[in-house]
Formats: structure tokens, C-alpha cells, sequence
């Protein structure tokens, strides 16, 4: 790992978690912390999570060899903008956006001379803001970095090692691969998600006292993904258009063979369907993306 | 709680549950089951699911005062008239389907000269069989008690302080109604759930072991609840569907206007609906039906 200071900006979730992060993992390195709101500022200084909090994107970027945005990604122009001037010329770019190819295409025309490295480590919460993150965040899950043509290999390794030490796995793919593999993993979820809790509450034969309390049924788990923050979100749906479009088609292709098979009573159908989801579960149980326990810790009221 | 001696049919997650909180919660109270797989009796004996598991239907209801199905939805009938010639004439008989109207009906028709008093603990995990079941299931979890008109309140008053001896709070719904509120909060979440999670395996461009890799973003509370159990399910769709259709449609509408504001481009309309949904989250872990921890215990392995 030869990044010696790391600027992060954006102190949410994403980028308290990373401060917090390198103290642990990679103590060696430095961190200079901003964001654009003084009260996250605040936050952040209160729990140091970084070793400085600058409070000018300009003065955060200065001696950084490497600046990660994690801001949300329909922010991410305008926050390269405003610390442009302080870049170091060898300084190495990236960012945590969920979505990535427009990502990249604005950072590398907001910031034409510099070597920008896309990445999105897949680990998350539904909380937000500078409460939020923890230095573990990152602990086996996957870190995807989609550089782009041309990028020098030893800067990419460099981002890799860099990832690995917060505890990841790093995986390297295209950008536009990467977007239609999340749209399905987590973006048509999210969309799904907050449809269906949008739905519930609007209804007037069931109160929503009545939805709270027989979520344990299923919804519960909607409602959980369905927290998550709203300007993240809008950002990704603006950010990853076709791919989610593409999916969205898809699965209501299928819902419409689902809605036929119960109106028709078709049973042969349905059971055929939900027996072969069951194999994709086990394999992420397997592979430790997941806890078995039948109530992942929720039995604590025993 | 006057009831005395209970009848467990069918012992799966739902029926070895019941078994195991009668003993823990109730030891007064004398349990016999049966279910119709000599597998699962051999596992129900070697884990004390019952005081008495009995070979044969007629049997295992022979002195009981409560006779609990466990069976899926779509077995209610089979189960009840095979143990009908054992039954005492003062028996109550009650069960744990998921769906209640059709179940109500079907219970009714098979046993013309009983008292029978529906009923449906909303607490339940994706696993299934003789070895899912737990003493704590229904602990703070709502019951639903469905009473046909005219059933005796005395009887009722019984069940409910049976179901509250396990653990659970009692409330009393009529058959439709509950229907109708399942189908939202658990019915249509798991149909979504179980759609989704085949349309991410049915991909050509996105392969398994990218949607396994990369469930962390969302995906996988999906396949944890597309596990459930297929003939469970399927009988549920098939047993209540005006309700489920009914639902779905209204569903179906508003992800359609989902769909157009992200082919629009339209981050506001996005903005205002993923905001909305955040307030009933905050209810939910209020009210004890979810646990607040930002990933359920989920970073056990930190
Ligand atoms: N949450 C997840 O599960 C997750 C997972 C993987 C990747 N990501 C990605 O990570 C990024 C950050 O997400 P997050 O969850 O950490 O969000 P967050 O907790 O809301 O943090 C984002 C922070 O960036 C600040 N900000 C906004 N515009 C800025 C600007 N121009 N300059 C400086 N700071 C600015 C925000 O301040 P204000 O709130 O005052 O605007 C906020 O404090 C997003 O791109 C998201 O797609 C999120
Ligand atoms: N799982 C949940 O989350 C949940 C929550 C609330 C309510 N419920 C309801 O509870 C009921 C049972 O569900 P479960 O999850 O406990 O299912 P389960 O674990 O599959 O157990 C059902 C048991 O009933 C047996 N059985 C089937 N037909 C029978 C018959 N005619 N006579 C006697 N035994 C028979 C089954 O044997 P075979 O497998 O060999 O057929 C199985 O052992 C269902 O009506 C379901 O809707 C489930």
C-alpha cells in the first residue's frame, strides 16, 4: 500500500466508515476529512473520524496522494469542482458511488488531468450521515473497482491493497457491467422495496397501525432497505437509468407470469418457481454474505 | 387457561414450536402430536417436540380438549378428517394458517359438529420441518384469532389465553379482514421476493455467482425470505387469492409510476416517495418487531 494521505469528502456513512477504517487497519496513513455541511463537520470532529477536518475542500485535497468522494452520486461533479484547485498533480482520484459509469465519465470531465479510479465497495446500511459508519463496515465484503481504459496498473494495485486493508475483497470489472450487475442486486430491490412500503401506506381498507404491526409476515425486511436514504437513492435511479429500466422490465415480465399463475390457480406453476430460488440462498449463506441463524440475531427478545 | 390437554397436527416449524412452548411456558398442560411423515414423528420423538407422539391421527386427538392444525393451508381439510373419528364432542378445534377465510370454510365443512376457532401467530422464519421449530417463536408476536359469528366467547377467551401463555399478544379479526392486511404485509412481499430472486437467475449477461457475490446491496434479505417453503406458499396463493390480486394490482400500478419518473427523469417525484417511507420503519423498530441494530447482527463476524 503506498497511499500516505487520504482526503475523503463527503463524512456520511461511507466516508465516516473509511476514516474510521484506516485508524484501525492502516494507521500509518494519514486522513483529512470534509464536507460540505458544517454540522456533519461537527459531528466528525467530535468523533474523530478522521485525523483532520478541514473545513475548505480546497485545503482537505491539498497533500492527499489519494481523494475518495462519498458523497451521493449526483454530487459527485460539483464536489470535484470545488477541491480542484488544491490537487496534487499525482494525486489519484476515486469515489464509493453505487452506480458507476456516469460517475466516472463526470469525474474525468470535471478533473481532465488526473488519474480517476471508480470504485464501490457492496457493504452498506440503511442509516446515513456521520453517526452512521464504523470502522468494520467493510469486513468480508466485496470491494468492485472499474478502472478505466488505459489506467496505470501500479495505481490500480495501489487503490486494491488499499481496499484489501480495510478488509475487503477486490474484485476489478467494466463500469457498465458493474451497473447492471447492482441494478439487479441492489437497486431493483431498493426500488421494489420503497414501492411496496409506498403502496402499503396509502391504503385504505388497512390501516397503517396494521401493517406496523403484522410486518414480522415479510414486510418487515421492505421496510428495513425501504430506510434508506432518499438522496442516495433518487441519485442512483437518475445515475443508472437504462440498466435499471433494463431489469425492471425483466422482473415485471416475470411478476406477470406470477399474477397469471395465481389467478389461473395454476399450484404446479408456483411450486416450481419457489423451489428453485432456495439454492441461491444457501450459496450466499455459504459463502459468509449472510448469517444462517434463522432470525439473524432478531431472537434477542428471548 | 382451562384447556388441559392439546393436540399438535402436523409438526413442523410452526406445530414443534407450539410443542416446545407448551412445555416451556405451560408444563401443565399435556401435548400429543402427530404428523403424517414417519420421518418427522422419528425427529419430533428424539427432539421431545410433545409428551406423546402418536403413529395414528385418531390417536393423537383422542383426549384432547384443543386440537391445533399445523399443516399448509391447502392440508387443513385432509388433516381434519383423518383425526375426526378421535375427536371428543367438546374439543375446540383451531390451526395456524397463514391464510384464514378459505381455511375457516374448508375446517367448517370437514368437522360440521365442532367448535372451530382460526387462528394465526404472525411469527415465523424461512426454515421449515421438525428441526426449525423453537420454544421462543411466538414471543412478542401478534396472534390473530378469526371466530366464526357465534362462537362462544368462553372458547374464545380460552384460546387467547392459551396463545398468550406462549408469549404472544391476541388480536381478534375478522376471517376477510385478515386476509386482506397478510396479503400486504407478508403475502406480496414474499411473491415479490420469490419473482425477483428467479428473474436474478434466470440472467444471461449478470451470472449466480455475481448476484451471490454481490447481495450485500440489498438482494439478499430478498432470498432470505424467497427460502420459505414452497408448498407453504403455494398453498397461501392458492388460498387467497382475491385478496393477493387484489393487492398485487395495487401494487403493479404504483411501481409503474415508478418505472415512468425514472424514464422521466424525475428526481423529485423519487425524492418525495423515498421519503415517505422512512417514518414507518421508525415504528416498527419502536414497536418491538424489528431490531434497530444497523445490521441485525449481521457483523458477528467483525
Ligand atoms: N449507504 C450505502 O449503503 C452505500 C453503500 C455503498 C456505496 N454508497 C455510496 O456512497 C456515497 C455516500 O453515501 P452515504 O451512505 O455515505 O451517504 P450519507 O451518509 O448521506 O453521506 C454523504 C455526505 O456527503 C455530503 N455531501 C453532499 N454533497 C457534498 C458536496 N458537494 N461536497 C461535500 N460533501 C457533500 C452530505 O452532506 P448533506 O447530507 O448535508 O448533503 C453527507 O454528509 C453515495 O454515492 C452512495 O451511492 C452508499
Ligand atoms: N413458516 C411460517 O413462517 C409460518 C408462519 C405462520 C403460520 N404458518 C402456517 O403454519 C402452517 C405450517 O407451516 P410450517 O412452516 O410449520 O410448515 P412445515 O414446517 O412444512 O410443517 C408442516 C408439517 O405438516 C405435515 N403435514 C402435511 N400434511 C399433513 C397431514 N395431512 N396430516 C398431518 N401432517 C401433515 C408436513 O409433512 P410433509 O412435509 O411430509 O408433508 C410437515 O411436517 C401452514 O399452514 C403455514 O401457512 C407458517
Amino acid at each position: 500500500m503506498s497511499f500516505q494521505h487520504v482526503a475523503i469528502i463527503g463524512l456520511g456513512l461511507l466516508g465516516g466508515s473509511i476514516g474510521l477504517a484506516v485508524e484501525a487497519h492502516l494507521p500509518d496513513v494519514k486522513t483529512t476529512g470534509y464536507d460540505a455541511d458544517p454540522a456533519v463537520r461537527e459531528r466528525a470532529r467530535a468523533r474523530n473520524l478522521c485525523g483532520t477536518i478541514a473545513d475548505d475542500p480546497v485545503e482537505a485535497v491539498r497533500d492527499a496522494d489519494l481523494v475518495i468522494l462519498c458523497v451521493p452520486v449526483g454530487a459527485m461533479d460539483a464536489a470535484a469542482k470545488a477541491f480542484a484547485p488544491g490537487l496534487l498533480p499525482e494525486a489519484v482520484i476515486s469515489d464509493v458511488g453505487s452506480s458507476k459509469l456516469s460517475v466516472s465519465q463526470s469525474l474525468a470531465k470535471a478533473l481532465p488531468d488526473h488519474t480517476i479510479i471508480p470504485a464501490h465497495p457492496v457493504a452498506g446500511t440503511e442509516e446515513s450521515g456521520p453517526d452512521a459508519g464504523f470502522s468494520s463496515l467493510f469486513h468480508q465484503r466485496w470491494c468492485i473497482i472499474t478502472p478505466p481504459d488505459g489506467a496505470a496498473e501500479g495505481q490500480i494495485a495501489n487503490l486494491k491493497s488499499f481496499w484489501q486493508g480495510l478488509g475487503s475483497t477486490v474484485e476489478i470489472m467494466d463500469a457498465k457491467h458493474h451497473d447492471l450487475v447492482l441494478a439487479v442486486t441492489s437497486h431493483i430491490p431498493h426500488l421494489i422495496a420503497y414501492t411496496i412500503v409506498g403502496t402499503a401506506s396509502d391504503l385504505e381498507e388497512v390501516t397503517r397501525g396494521e401493517v406496523i404491526k403484522y410486518s414480522a409476515g415479510g414486510f418487515r425486511d421492505f421496510t428495513r432497505i425501504a430506510a434508506s436514504d432518499p438522496v442516495m437513492w433518487r441519485d442512483v435511479f437518475l445515475n443508472n437509468r437504462d440498466a435499471v429500466l433494463d431489469m425492471l422490465d425483466r422482473f415485471l415480465g416475470d411478476l406477470a407470469l406470477m399474477r397469471e399463475a395465481i389467478r389461473a390457480g395454476d399450484g404446479e406453476m408456483m411450486f416450481d418457481q419457489f423451489s428453485k430460488t432456495r439454492a441461491i440462498r444457501r450459496r450466499i449463506v455459504e459463502q459468509g454474505q449472510d448469517d444462517a441463524r434463522p432470525d439473524f440475531g432478531r431472537h434477542d427478545h428471548e
